[in-house]
């Protein structure tokens, strides 16, 4: 299916598709040349705000889940990478140990990793699945709505190495983001690959150390292109303090907001967009969109922080300036979302949400996921179709971005390891 | 579409193709460990035919065409994969050369050659065409059915480089088979990537030479699996001479021709298999299917040699197993190509002669060619299905056993690169 792009008529996106389309051979060296200085992430999904005057990411997971809403033509694609990636990391490999979030019992989760186990097992591997939930003590089967079942055992830690009953893997694939924090059972692996390593997760993670390794990146990048930055990066800046929530922490946050806003607003008059900015405050470490406000004004905030974050969040949060989302499938708010295994896009679908406005968070209940325009027949981006009339063309601006969100997120990687510290 | 396959209800094919499939991982893994130790050629396809009771290649090109027949659902999968070549071969590429047959009047091949173009051109690398044809003095353009242009660029040596006027390349790459010759102006191109290298093309190459990697390759395989490597080898002798078409040449060739022949129906007896071997006499060196014979006594050769071959050929050819065709695509007798790049298989199609028998040779004039099930939605394999009844089960051990053909060029290219002997 190809999504209905209400984009497709006007906007500088165009122009800026259009010069991704024409740079394609430059822009696939210069992620050539990233890659053989920084080492990808071993997965990653990107969400994308395209506001038809601009296309930035917003949030990018290194734990990507939803992997079953990518259509089943895609899903070489994935096998394909793994593979590429399994040969460099371990190429002697035989066995995965797939560690899911331990709340598995959601049926769409449970459909991810049966995905997941699917993919791994087609790269030339074999896979279980491992358990950091302690109730599960024996091997335990869960049905999936095909009639398949899958069998989550209990970890089995044995001095250096994880593994399960009779299974002594050489990489443990986490697709858990460990906001519950750093299981004793996961730490000290040396003997093992873990990925994505420990500090991807988010008790170690900070978004404003992500946004900015991306604003490094995009502005590399968009030297590249020779075009301004701003164009597909969102404006972030980090605040901190005792309780952000009141007092001089309450106008410390109101002061960054102030400036975000009109930071933007001098962009949207450079660029004669006729929108009235907004900007959204997040927890600095956390995922899944919780805990987001949005706010066009400063003022807004005065008694609207307490009750809506823990205390731990209301001590760091970041102010991003607000990307609206103009594309739509059917009418309903659409938010374009890329997966990547190691430096291959191997597939998207447009995350919609009918109840959520231009400017809301569309990554809560109610939202259905939409496959990419990849999977329609002829899926390579054309050179000479008119911009924005083109799925693939637009998909694979979608890829570049989003790819330039995976280079953010392997620079992030590389300042925060706490490994690399040891030899600095 | 999913070609209807006849082989699906009976024979020992589906027991290959149930344990190809259980012993997935093993496969992939010991398709690894083997590409740590040799280098994969950098594009090939391989011509199979399924028996039924029997499944072999019977023609590994180093230099495809065809391109165009593959979906386009499958192009990002070529894509992805040249990504990953370049990407070990030269990854601060910029340019890639590439030299098509200069017979290229054809549109089929024209098309492949657009494919092509366009594969690598979204791999990251600006590509332009040189010609080997003497004619070719100016850029040409030449006009594709789908209304795009090619242009067709003379050569240009400038010491130790090729390029065009203007173009330096990093890699040039052959979709030439070299029959005619080695060119001049391709010797001694040290300071660039020459893929596929020289002697993979039939100026040097020898079947023999490849069956004999075959063999060696398909018994490792078979080892790995428990299982007669007869199942996927068709056997295969060298024969040469003065003039293997009279006197103790003819001779000659006829002893092996009942050596093959009685050895094949040894294995039939075996196998409880009700068919009359034949053999295929094919010239040693050359492609296309050109100069075949297929017989099934030897005295059937007295006197149909002659005028059949040049006199070049008749002095080297091999004398193969005969493996007749059982799968059909509407009616019509077809015989399963499989397309890879580097390690990948991505693609492939049935071959398809309407007026051609099972035990003839179908890559002649009047072919047609159907993309194969991997083209359907759900393209992985999937354990669980009755064996002979899935298309991409059927698919996937295709894959395996084109990628089996790919190995065995790979160990040729060693025993034959007249670089090797140098450190030897």
């Amino acid at each position: 299916m190809v999504p209905h792009l209400i984009t497709a008529l006007t906007g500088p996106i165009n122009e800026l598709e259009q010069r991704v389309l024409e740079s394609m051979p430059a822009i696939e060296r210069w992620f050539r040349l990233e890659w053989m200085e920084h080492t990808p992430p071993f997965y990653s999904s990107v969400d994308l705000r395209n506001a038809g005057f601009k296309l930035a990411p917003v949030d990018t997971n290194l734990f990507p889940t939803g992997f079953n809403n990518l259509t089943q033509d895609m899903l070489p694609l994935s096998v394909q990478a793994a593979m590429a990636s399994i040969e460099k990391i371990c190429p002697e490999a035989k066995n995965l140990l797939l560690i899911p979030e331990s709340n598995i019992g959601n049926s769409f989760y449970l459909s991810n990793v049966a995905t997941l186990k699917r993919i791994f097992t087609q790269a030339g591997l074999n896979v279980r699945l491992g358990s950091l939930d302690p109730s599960i003590t024996e091997p335990t089967s869960l049905n999936l709505a095909d009639g398949n079942t899958l069998v989550l055992e209990p970890l089995v830690r044995n001095r250096g190495r994880l593994g399960l009953k009779d299974f002594d893997p050489c990489t443990v694939l986490l697709n858990n983001d460990l906001s519950a924090g750093v299981p004793r059972v996961l730490e000290h692996l040396h003997e093992q690959y873990l990925l994505p390593p420990l500090h991807a997760g988010w008790t170690m993670r900070r978004k404003s150390q992500h946004f900015k390794a991306y604003e490094e990146v995009a502005k590399k990048f968009s030297k590249l292109l020779g075009m301004d930055h701003w164009l597909i990066n969102p404006l972030t800046v980090a605040v901190s303090g005792h309780d952000l929530s009141a007092g001089a922490g309450l106008e410390a946050l109101q002061t960054q907001v102030d400036s975000v806003l009109s930071k933007t607003r001098r962009k949207y008059k450079e660029y004669g967009i006729q929108e009235k900015p907004f900007v959204v405050i997040k927890p600095d470490a956390g995922t899944h969109g919780a805990g987001l406000i949005m706010v066009r004004d400063a003022k807004e905030l005065t008694g609207r922080m307490s009750g809506t974050q823990d205390a731990e969040a209301l001590t760091r949060l970041i102010v991003q300036e607000g990307v609206v989302t103009h594309e739509r499938v059917n009418d309903a708010v659409a938010e374009p979302v890329v997966y990547m295994m190691d430096r291959y896009v191997v597939g998207g679908f447009y995350r919609v949400h009918a109840d959520r406005g231009v400017d809301e968070n569309l990554n809560a209940p109610g939202a259905s996921y939409v496959p990419l325009a990849f999977s329609q027949a002829s899926q390579l981006p054309r050179l000479g179709e008119k911009p924005g009339s083109s799925g693939p063309n637009r998909f694979y601006m979608y890829g570049v971005i989003a790819r330039l969100g995976s280079v953010a997120a392997s620079y992030e990687l590389e300042v925060t390891d706490p490994e690399a510290e040891v030899y600095a």
